[in-house]
Parts: C-alpha cells; structure tokens; sequence
C-alpha cells in the first residue's frame, strides 16, 4: 500500500502512516494541496493528512482541502499520534548558540514556551523534517531545528533538548483520504460539513438536528464561507456512521436546517489518547 | 493616543490603526504576544490585532491571547479593513525571474490562487511589510514580498503584480484592546469565551442561552482546550451590549450550561462590508 504525506522523510505525518497501516510504503509530497492530488489522481492509494493538534488547535488548510476534493476523495479513517518534539543541531552546537529556530509553524507554535524561553527567532519552515534536512545541509552551527527523533537519526542531526513541546501531552489527529469508501468497523465517527442559513438561531438549529437525537458531538471548527465576508461553513465530527438510521435521519434533518450540507467520510473511530 | 500593532511600518495592522482611530501614533511590536504585553504594562493607549480574514480564516494566537490576557485587557472595539495585496519586488525584477515569494503565512493563504500559477515557493515570514523590507535590504532579484501598496512607497520596491488576493473582497478583522472599557455606543457587540461541559449535547446547550432569546451569534471559533486532549473552548461574538438585560440574562444562564465563561468585551460594532 503506497501511502502519500506532506513532508520529508521522518515527517509526524510519515510516522502516523506507520502508526495507522500494518504495512506501507510512504510516499513524500511537499504540499498538502499535492497529497490531495495523488490520491485524487489515484498515483497513490491512500493519502494521510494533519487535521488538528490538541495544542495548536486545527489545521485549516487540511479542512479547506477536505471541502474542495469531496468529489474525489473520502474519509476512510483516523488515528492520533503522539508528538514528542526535538530540538535538533549540527553536532558541537550548544545550546547557547543558537540563534534561530527552524520549523512548521504548528510544531513552533506547540513548542511556544520552550522556544520563548530560549530566546531565539522562530522561523516558519514548510515542514519539521525538512527543517532538520536543511540544518543538516546547510551545516548551520547558529540554528536549530524543531523535529521528530527520527529525524535526527535520519539527518544526522545532534540533540540539543528533548520532549520541549509546552504539553506533554501532545497528540496530532490524522485522518486518511481515500477515493473509495471502506467497510465499516464500530465503533464509527461520521464527518460532515454544511453551511448555515443567514438568520438568527441558524447554527443552533442544524446543531439541534444531532443534539436532539443524543448523537455526540467530538469537534465543531467554523471556516470562512468565502462566498460573503463573514459567513462560515462549519465541521462537525459525529459518534455513529452515516448508515445508522438514527445518524441518517438526523444528516437528513440537518440539510433542512441548513443551506447545504456534505458528508467527508464515516471511518473506524481511531483510539483516543 | 500610541497604538501598538504586531509588524513593521506599512503593515495592514497599521493602516488597521489609522483607519480606526481619528488620529493616532503607531508602535511596531515584532510579535502579537509583544502587543498584548505593551498594552498590559501601559507602553501603549491601545492594541490593536488581527482576529479573522475573510479568506484565510481566524487568526488562532489572537484568540489564545485574548483569554491569557484577560485580566488585564478588554475588547473596545473592532474594524474591518479591505485588504488589498500586492506583489513587490526590486526595481527591474521581472515577474518571471520571481522563485520564492516571501509573505505572513495569512497573507501566502490569501493569494493561494496567483501564487500557485506563478509556480514560485512561497516563504512564510513574520509579517508582510517585514518580508517587503527584507527585500528590500538584500537587494534580491529572485524574490519578492506580498505586502501593502504603503509597503512598496516605504521600502522603495517596485509593484510587479497588484490586486493578487484570490478574493476581491479580502477583509481582515482586528480587534482594539485597552486595559479600560469604553463608554456605549450601539450598535454593539459582545465577546464571550466559554468551556463546555464534557456530556454530549453541551455545546448546543449552552448556544441555546443565547439562540432561545434570539441574540444573535456573529461568529463561533474553537480552540484547544489544552486542560486534556480533544477538549475545546468556545469563542462567540454576539449582537448587543453585556449591560443588555437580555445579553446580560444570556451570559447568566450559559454560565449554568458551560463549565466557565468570560466576557473579553463589550464594544461598538464596526460597520460591516
């Protein structure tokens, strides 16, 4: 099974493909806009994408991208991984010296106070792994970068500080994208998107079409409708499959309560931290 | 009255600045926690800060901020600005020598759809008019900034492409902070951040204080609860003013549906695009 990620070799997202798969062959892909294109053009067989992070809160792009591909692509699972985070330097760095921090704005973000305390700049880099890669090429001795312990055995990076994320536990959610549906497994979660009426009471009203029924919700994330300034669509994460008849019903009273609405994909619940 | 924003000189926080209030003297503060702080400690009158885009979405380390910072700042007011990007460059740089386009990595998500058929790497750096001027200093050739049209007047760059934002109608929120509230002036609005309880049908609860009295929500975020995994805070904005009888009911009975809520603000609208 080839299964594509956003980043360099010793990606988070490489190692929750390890983490999810019995058996895989990763493919790297430098954006998540061309993850979305393998699988969609079906150069792959699954693609697995960041969706939140219990500390940085969502990745929204992944959700934009979840929205513009749902002709192509479904949700077919999820698994949490747990990120430790590594401060990695050219061997003989010290600590002292290091002057500019490396890597994805979200594992800057999660390693907010460590890196605050340090007092270096942080310097958004369009991966974790390939941060460490370009500390390594580079041979800076006056950086460092924010990855993954394997990637400093990959890189050949030296550890300068270990587990500097802010929370200990630190846990990335991923969710797999896949062209076709696969057979369900319970317990389910359900993902849906649907955009709200322009009147008062309009999202509690699609809300009350889940609620009502006692199906649960894990995640609710509102993103620009770019149709208007200021109108959202929203996400919404469901316990259930979207074949129970009770989840059925409501997704049915649901489109009734709102403008449109769009189911991403029902997959295996993934076990919870 | 000084008013700190997060960037450089020409960056839309300022112009932010200059269109809310009447007349003004802005403060550069490199980072948005650097705002805050200067606010806090009386450096500064006021902030002000981005909160959400029309089109790249809310801006996550406003919303932390705003609850870490809660004790010491209120919300006295919000603007939209019309964002309008452009693409700078040395005098003499032709669009087709551009290889790495250097940006805020809102402003990068603004221009997705221009910068992806440039075919150059996009750059996330930490501010528009910061990238703008670092192009400036390095003399660069192969690159180029999206920033203001102030911007490119500022540091001397040339304008290589303009109106490059993927939506015509680019608005950005930003939100005045103060140590002190201000007097009413309604329309107004209220901002509430809240914890729900972790039983299913909590969220559609606790927005039914505020539906079931027809006060209108404006906008609903979520943000990592951070206390355990998979666990949220909730941030409304709503119509009406927190002195309201009703708004004020409103606050009383979500406090009984949430685990905690907090009123970051009680402000005048600001006139909506």
């Amino acid at each position: 099974m080839r299964v594509a990620f956003q980043g360099e070799q010793g990606a988070y997202s490489e190692e929750a493909a390890y983490q999810h798969f019995p058996a895989v062959e990763t493919v790297p892909r430098r954006t998540l806009r061309e993850v979305f294109d393998s699988v969609a053009e079906r150069g792959v067989d699954a693609g697995i994408v960041p969706v939140e992070n219990s500390e940085a809160g969502s990745i929204n792009q992944t959700y934009d991208l979840l929205l513009e591909y749902h002709h192509f692509l479904t949700i077919t699972g999820e698994t949490n991984l747990r990120v430790v985070h590594y401060l990695l330097g050219q061997p003989g760095t010290r600590l002292a010296d290091v002057r500019r921090v490396y890597s994805h704005p979200q594992a800057l973000a999660q390693c907010d106070a460590f890196l605050r305390k340090l007092e270096a700049d942080q310097v958004p880099h369009y991966d974790t792994a390939g941060s460490a890669q370009m500390i390594a090429a580079e041979r800076r001795t006056d950086a460092a970068a924010v990855a993954s312990r394997r990637a400093a055995e990959l890189y050949t990076l030296e550890i300068l500080a270990e587990e500097i994320q802010t929370n200990p536990q630190n846990y990335t959610r991923f969710l797999v994208i896949q062209t076709d549906p696969v057979p369900r497994a319970d317990p389910s979660k359900t993902s849906v998107v649907f955009g709200a009426l322009h009147k008062p009471g309009a999202l509690y009203n699609a809300m009350g079409a889940l609620a009502l029924r006692g199906i649960n919700l894990t995640k609710l994330e509102s993103r620009p409708a770019r149709r208007a300034v200021w109108e959202y669509v929203f996400y919404v994460d469901i316990e259930g499959h979207s074949e129970d008849p009770k989840v059925a019903d409501a997704i049915t009273d649901l489109r009734a309560h709102c403008a449109w609405a769009i189911v991403l994909g029902a997959y295996p619940a993934g076990a919870t931290p």
